[in-house]
This record gives structure tokens, sequence and C-alpha cells, in this order.
């Protein structure tokens, strides 16, 4: 008999691991405990079902549990919920509906993905409020969308789930307003990129009320500190948290945002216990310091990490730089790296510089606007993080951003870089160069 | 009295040196002889402008004669010719129309771009032969592709010049024939993917004869090795050499390829005398070989730094990827660093690995199929070389690509870099780390 692996959590983080755990170790045992409906799939498309962009939930499935059965040898077992972890004991508590059990293991992989954030106001538990986090939640959501009499949704948070969530209300006819309590939607940015972005929304028809606090729901009404909004729907967007609640409560040390702690190989402080996905930290590449990313691209390369360790073959996560994109009603959004606000927390002396260049060469037809933001560390030079919007094609170009700070760059290294250009891609110095070359003089 | 420079050349490698010069030297006197009627045009824009894309010729104007003399007090000089240098007497001589004269200078940067490969095949100078170099060049074959009568046109040479010069034919209506020598086009592509644009180009409706090498024109005719075609118009698609008779036949050294040679500052093998753009060599980043690359980007980097040589502030331009990117009939192709049949070339023991993904995520509308190949050094996984070919949006990502190369990044390093994705961009892992993981299997 094998070793036993059980993995707690059927989507990226924990699947993921599997393939990679048998190069090492072929004849591993796999159990995974999934407490909901689906297996791997891709919960950044929710938006684009919501909109309709993608027809079938069904098409947002990577793996069903079958295949993996099959194909993989991998005992899955849906709507199986882990509710506790021996450590000492080397086992976990399982429900399966009215029945319980309890699981051995040799190696266990804590994958319990995140959940939206719910802070804790009056009616938010109603029925009409909902949060997104699993396709389970996707295909509920859809039912109430796709009801008799939704016409007004408030989504509640401008992050990037919300803000696809509320392009894909719009278009499907739904009147959308935002409530973001900070002065800009996508925090994350800083304030003039982030402006941009509030600014395309509002082109683009969806009310968006900024530095308002919602402060509790009532049936069909959000309550803000500014006043109330009529809604037959409410989205939460507020961001997402770990769903770490059954790695706290076996004694595995939390970290960052109450993320699971883990080292580059993914190990908790357990043996033999890993964790991987939106339920664990990472570390941060620019910063050095542990950081709380829920991201679909993080999450499959920590999985992979840990099944490479899991099966006895040596890897290690290097971290993150928080790299995400999004369209958002026609406008492109992309961010990688430190902003100028969290530079400075990290007690960088950074400076940020901004181009408004064209996505092609001006001349070129379908040229749009696009605004490249770079934070500069003075002195060295050193590039530290990017902010990128304008029209297509613009965005991600944030990868060449992300490239050159994950190789330690200065701005002066990116102005000689030989990047592509064509009239229908590029100005002749390509949008990242211009704003390198700005950034130049300003260190 | 400031100090003279005189620039051989009024486009992208002579003009941009101009405000980078006067940085350091503020009272420099610049005077620019130019031969043609124009200066500081995106000669790249001329398919989109043969193809009806771009409307009037003015749009690939950045800056005019006239604009250079009043913002910049430049005395720009048009149609005037440099015929010689006489580097000891530090004078160049100028043909005005009927008139010559000389002219002194204490610093001369020669610019004096490419032109396009003309092999002395019979016919070859009749008149509807063209080779498409400068804007007055491309006045003259759109005068020819409007005229009555312009039917069928022979592109020959299937470089990225002939084949986007075959897409503008083919829009505007006209039967066009590429005849490449070569067993595919885009030879600096791997005949994999060559192959791959050769598809796409018949596809779209251009009779492309490959292995088929033209061996001279009539009117009306051109004749290859393989037989006749019926033409029109001819376009010569052979690439683009470097105009460096004037800078050889003053005694300057050349080097690859007959391009003038010159260090990291763009100094030439005569003091005070600066070459940049098409007509001077650059170093390879990977290779460390000289190479002949006749691009704007290479040439508008090489001006500045050459402009900054010229005015006393130090700059090095470290070097070249050759990195390009096209479209060619909705088909993006790009290209950077060395295929595998240059790295074999280079003494490199490379592999080269392909993988075939998808633009987008694959459920999502509008993916289209992408191919991209990765040539690594064996042992010690070292990216060298990148090739795209795909739908709307995949070539692009060859940015990543040139930047990971530069930074000397091993494909294990490119796995583990935080690349952008949400479903309209990428799949959730970008194409090009799909294949670096794949290529981590192979080296």
């Amino acid at each position: 008999m094998g070793e036993r692996l059980v993995i707690i959590g059927g989507d990226a983080g924990g699947m993921s691991a599997i393939s990679q755990a048998r190069k090492g170790a072929p004849t591993l045992e796999v159990t995974v405990l999934e407490k909901g409906s689906w297996t791997s799939y891709s919960a950044c498309g929710i938006p684009y079902l919501v909109g309709g962009e993608v027809e079938r939930i069904e098409q947002l499935v990577a793996r069903t549990p079958q295949q993996f059965r099959d194909r993989d040898q991998v005992d899955v077992r849906m709507g199986h919920e882990a509710t506790a972890i021996d450590l000492d004991g080397r086992r976990v508590e399982v429900r399966d509906g009215d029945r319980t059990y309890s699981l051995a293991f040799d190696q266990l992989l804590i994958a319990t993905g995140g959940r939206p954030v719910r802070p804790p106001l009056p009616g938010i538990d109603l029925a009409f409020v909902h949060g997104v986090q699993t396709l389970d939640d996707a295909a509920h959501l859809l039912r109430h969308v796709e009801s008799e009499g939704c016409r007004r949704a408030v989504v509640v948070g401008g992050g990037y789930i919300g803000l696809e969530m509320a392009e894909a209300l719009v278009r499907r006819g739904r009147e959308v307003v935002v409530v973001e309590q900070g002065p800009q939607v996508l925090g994350a940015l800083d304030p003039d990129m982030g402006e941009l972005v509030t600014a395309a929304m509002r082109r683009h028809g969806v009310d968006v009320r900024t530095d308002t606090t919602v402060v509790g729901f009532d049936d069909g009404v959000v309550h803000t500190d500014a006043g109330d909004h009529p809604a037959d729907l409410v989205l939460l967007g507020m961001g997402v948290g770990p769903n770490s609640g059954l790695a706290g409560e076996a004694g595995l040390e939390l970290g960052e945002r109450g993320a699971v702690r883990v080292d580059r190989r993914q190990r908790t402080s357990a043996d033999g216990v890993w964790a991987a996905g939106d339920c664990c930290e990472s570390r941060h590449l620019v910063s050095g310091r542990p950081v709380h990313v829920a991201l679909g691209t993080v999450a499959n390369k920590q999985g992979r990490v840990a099944g490479l360790n899991i099966g006895g073959i040596d890897a290690t996560f290097p971290g993150v730089l928080g790299t995400a994109i999004s369209k958002i009603c026609d406008t492109e959004v992309s961010f990688t790296g430190l902003s100028e606000a969290a530079a400075a927390e990290a007690a960088f002396d950074a400076v940020g510089v901004s181009v408004r260049t064209t996505t092609r060469a001006g001349y070129f037809p379908g040229a749009e606007s696009m605004v490249v933001k770079l934070v500069v560390e003075r002195g060295t030079g050193r590039l530290l993080g990017a902010q990128i919007v304008g029209g297509p094609g613009a965005a991600k170009r944030v990868d060449t951003c992300a490239t050159a700070i994950t190789a330690g760059m200065t701005v002066a290294d990116v102005v000689d870089l030989d990047l592509a250009y064509a009239p229908p891609f590029s100005s002749v110095w390509d949008p990242v160069l211009v704003a390198a070359r700005e950034a130049t003089k300003a260190v």
C-alpha cells in the first residue's frame, strides 16, 4: 500500500498537486475531500458566466470529479466536508451529509481556498446578499440574476471581482450601483490610476459611489452613510480572505491576514502538512514580506510546488508580485509589484512616474489612450511596481514589468530592453519604455 | 559659436540624437543633410498606407523639417545629399541639385539608413519593380498600386516587409503571389514556426511559392526557376542591407554584412564620427556577435545613445535581441533572441520546445490558437530565444521572453514568473509559462 495523501479542497491549489506528487511518488494514494459540487474550476470565469459571455457553468470546469477518478485514480469525495484535523493522530474528521467519519493520512494538503469578506453588518445574511467564491455560489447567483424582477443591483466594494461583476450585470441590462468605502475603486492601485478606472466605469453607465460606506441591509434596500439604494440583488466585492479556520483550529500557525503560514516549499508549521492556494500566504518578491494574495495563478503554482515536495522532489515557490489584470467595461487594468503607497509602507524611498501614450502607433486605426505608471526606488532606480490602465492591448504589458521586477532591473535597464514594435501593436518606443525613460529622469 | 554637428540622414537614427546631444551640449549647432523629402517618419507604417488603413502619407511623419527648424533650431537641408566624407579635413561634400558644396563638422553622425536588397537580376531596374524603404519610395509605389490596370502583384522574398506588403495588396483587392527562395516565409523563424505563417498566408488567399527562385524580370513578367508569373507590379521583400557606401568610401571600418562598425557608444573607427540606425551594426545580446538588425526600435535607441555621447554624456547601447513582431493576415508573429538554427550556428547546445495553447481562457469567446516556441540551452536551461505565432493578443507576449532573455533567466525562472491572468487575456498558466514548463522537461 502506498503512502496516503489527503487533500482538503478540490480546486486549483489542491488538484494541481496530484500529478506533480505522483512524479516522485507514483504509488501515492490520494483522497480528495470537497464539500461543494465541483472540482478544478475557473472562479475567475464567474463574472463572464453572469454576464452571459460564457453560456454554461460546465464550461468553467477544467476537470470533473469523474475525470480525476478515471484518469488519475484519485478517490474524489464530493459533498464531503473536513470538519477537524487531528495533527497528532494524523486523521481528518469528515462530514458527509448526516454521516461523519475519520480519515487517516500520512501527508495532508490543505487547499481550502478563500472566502469573500463578509463584515458583520445588520442584514448581511439576507437572501439577496451574495458573496461569490465557488461555482455553487455562482449557480445560485445566476438563478437570482435571471429571476423575474431582478432589475437593480448594488455591488459593495470596488475590487477586481466587484467591478467585473458590475460590468457583467450592466451587460445583463441591470441598473448597477457600486458602493466603495475608499476614495476610488481598485484600492491596490494608486489614486491617480484608480481614478481612471472609476471614470471608465461611470462612462459605461455604472453609478459609482466612492467615499461611501454600507451600514446595513433590509429586504430590497442597501443602507449607506450617504443614503439608501434600492436593490433586488447585492453582491459583495470586498475582497477575499483566507478560508483557514480549519487549519487554525488544528493548531497550525497562521500568518498574514490569518492565512496559513507556509515556507517556500508550501510546508506548514506541522510536519507532513502542506498548504496551497487562497488559504495560505505568500512571500512578496519586492518587499520580502508575507502577503495574502488570492489569485488562481498563485494557487496553481503553489499547488504544483506542494505536490512536487509531497512526492519527495525538492521544489520552491519564490513568491509573488501580486500581478493582476482585468477588463472592466472595455478598459483594461493591470498591476504588479508595489504601488507608491505600498512602497512607502514597506519603507522604500520611491517615486511614481506616469506617462500617457497610445496602445498602437498613434496614426494606426484603433490606437487608444493608455497610461503606464512605474514605481521606482530613488537612488538605485530599481523598478518596484507598475500599473497600467488603457484600451485594448494595453494591460498585458504588465508582464514585461513583472519580469523586469523579478530580475531586479533598474528603469535604465528597462529602457534598453529590446521590445517588439510594429504599428498595429505599439509605438516605436513601447509605452513601458517611454515610462522607463521618463522615470530615469525622476530618480 | 558652438561645436558643429553634421547629421547625414533625417530619419530615426539621426534625428533622435538631436535633443539628446543638446542635453550635454546646449549650444551645439546642428545641420541635417537629407537627400529625400521627409524627416522622422515611420517606414514601418508604409504597408498600412499601401493597404489603405492609413489614409495619408503625412500621418506617418512624426516631425516635419519645419518643426525641427522651428522647435529645435536645427538647420535641416532637404534634398541635400552627402556624396563624400573627408575624415582628415573634417568636411562633408554635399550635392544640392546641380550645386555642390562642402560642409565642415566637428562631430559627424552617420545615419544613412538601410536599403532594400536588390540582387543583380536581369530586368531588376525596370520601372514596375519597387524596393520600398523611404516615404518617397512609398509615394511612388502608392501611385503605381492605385493606377489603372494594376491587378497582379508579385512580392519577391518572404521577410516581414514582403509579407506585410502582400497583405496590404490583398487588402487592396490585388492578386498576390509571394515568391520565396527558401522552404518557408520568415526565414528568421525555425521551419516549424515559419510553416504556420505560410499556411496563414495561403488561407488568406496569397499564392505563396516557396523553394522558388526569381531569375529575372521582363515587362509584365517575373521569371522564376519554376515558371513565369504575370505581374503589373513587383515588390522586393528580400530584406534590408546597410546603406553604408558613403561611410565605407570614407575609410570607416565596416563589419557585419557591410554595416558601419560601432562600439557600444555608437562610435565608429574615426574619432568624433558616430553612426546609428540601419546603416550600422549592433551586438547580439545572446550570441555576443555583431549583427545587422534594421529595425526602427534599434535605430531610435542607437540614435539616443549616439546623441548623449555627442553631447558628452556617457551612454552605452548594450545590444539587441532582434525582437520583431508583425500582424500578417490576421495572424500575429513575433520573434526574439536566437532561433534553433541561429543557436546552433552560435555553437550553443540548444533545444526547441513548442506548445500549442490559446490566446485567452479556452472557454472565453474569441480564444484563438497560438503556438509558443522557446529555444533553450541544454544543461543550464538558459532561455536563448522565443517565437510566437497565433491569433489576436498572442504575439506581444514576446516582450516577456525578451526581458527574461536579457536578464539571463532559465526556463525554471520563467515558470516562477508572476504573469497576469484573467480569462479575457490568458489561460491561468500564461502560454509563455506553459512553454517554459514544457521546456524544463527537455533540458
